[in-house]
């Protein structure tokens, strides 16, 4: 990953949202299957009939196919669109997906829900994809307050057993050091009650800060002009 | 959860891997699909006809379907069956899965790939797809050293991007206290050195503890009889 990553897409408006429309859909039905799939309890003809057509539809579309990955995209109104992100992702089926509400001070919030997709131990959300969500919602943080970077280390403190269903989760910018961002959050149960805690440090990476600075270079020599 | 969750399943050897044979048929054919789904760039039209097709067996899915969750079951053979696990799932899609090799003295290795479903940064893992796959790896050693838990604290610290692709994951048990285990691993790049480190310490739960000594006093007295 370089600054090259970041690119601006050729669509208009309209376009983009046409695209979002029908994309966004086959990721969310590809949700409800493989929910479906967790809890079915059909014949095993049935299953096959059904893993057979997956397999004429995945040969669907590799018929037309781009082998890199969807990465970070700039859209033509300026916003971030990081549709393959396996948290927040809009096409990708793994992310429940978070949407995620943030203010400048640097808070991220997000009301969710888990399903079986996510379970470790018996009927919990597995620990693990506790992690994951705060080290999105953390990254958020830190990115909404003007201050983001790459997980540099992230600190999980589990307090009691996370369930699946109905959840919530909050982050908050701790302290701002430089390029080195301290941010803390936690995953809230269905009681409001925090079950999950954690402490990251988010690092910007020496690129993106020399790519930063040139464009603030740029924008005050413009005033200059 | 609690000890009635690992119930044994009522099946015989030979159903069992029929079973384990068509659902995990379908389980790897929904990966494919995933991926598929993330790379494709055909048209929107194609792109509504396969999201069509996927909502209507969603529904034969559905016709018949558990609405709990698959939780951990005992098989015939006295396996574990962990189908839903996030990370080591047989049917879980979002599973890649990982197939950990472990050793008695608690250690556990898997080699494994992961594909455009785990991005976060640009052509990178996820931060928190990291900690999921290190939270299980390290959860996994400790089980086969004889000293399992939950997850009660997981450090992890980020010394390298991790790139999407080919990647392996290594855990060891660090130190046993009780009925608390200290746990080390580490994520291997391609070029197999570390690119996250994790320290966990994973703690048996009361009513686990109190049926594991159950069960051992109980074979104490067949000894007896």
């Amino acid at each position: 990953m370089d600054e090259s990553s970041y690119q601006r897409i050729s669509m208009t408006l309209e376009e983009m949202a046409e695209h979002d429309r029908v994309f966004g859909a086959l990721a969310q039905r590809t949700r409800e299957f493989i929910d479906a799939s967790l809890h079915t309890v059909v014949d095993h003809a049935e299953i096959e009939e059904v893993t057979a057509m997956l397999e004429a539809m995945t040969h669907r579309l590799t018929k037309e196919a781009d082998p890199g990955y969807l990465g970070v995209k700039i859209g033509p109104d300026g916003s971030g669109r990081n549709h393959g992100n396996a948290v927040v992702g809009l096409r990708n089926p793994f992310a429940p997906p978070l949407r995620v509400e943030k203010t400048k001070d640097g808070t991220a919030f997000a009301a969710f829900r888990l399903g079986a997709a996510y379970e470790g131990p018996p009927d919990l959300v597995h620990g693990g994809v506790s992690a994951l969500i705060l080290d999105q919602m953390l990254g958020e943080a830190a990115a909404a307050g003007g201050a983001p970077g790459m997980t540099g280390r992230l600190n999980l403190t589990y307090r009691r057993p996370t369930p699946l269903g109905a959840l919530s989760a909050k982050a908050w910018i701790h302290a701002v050091d430089g390029h080195k961002t301290t941010v803390k959050g936690h995953i809230l149960g269905p009681d409001g009650e925090p079950t999950v805690e954690a402490e990251g440090l988010f690092i910007l990476p020496r690129w993106a800060r020399e790519a930063m600075a040139a464009a603030k270079a740029k924008k005050a020599g413009h005033a200059f002009e």
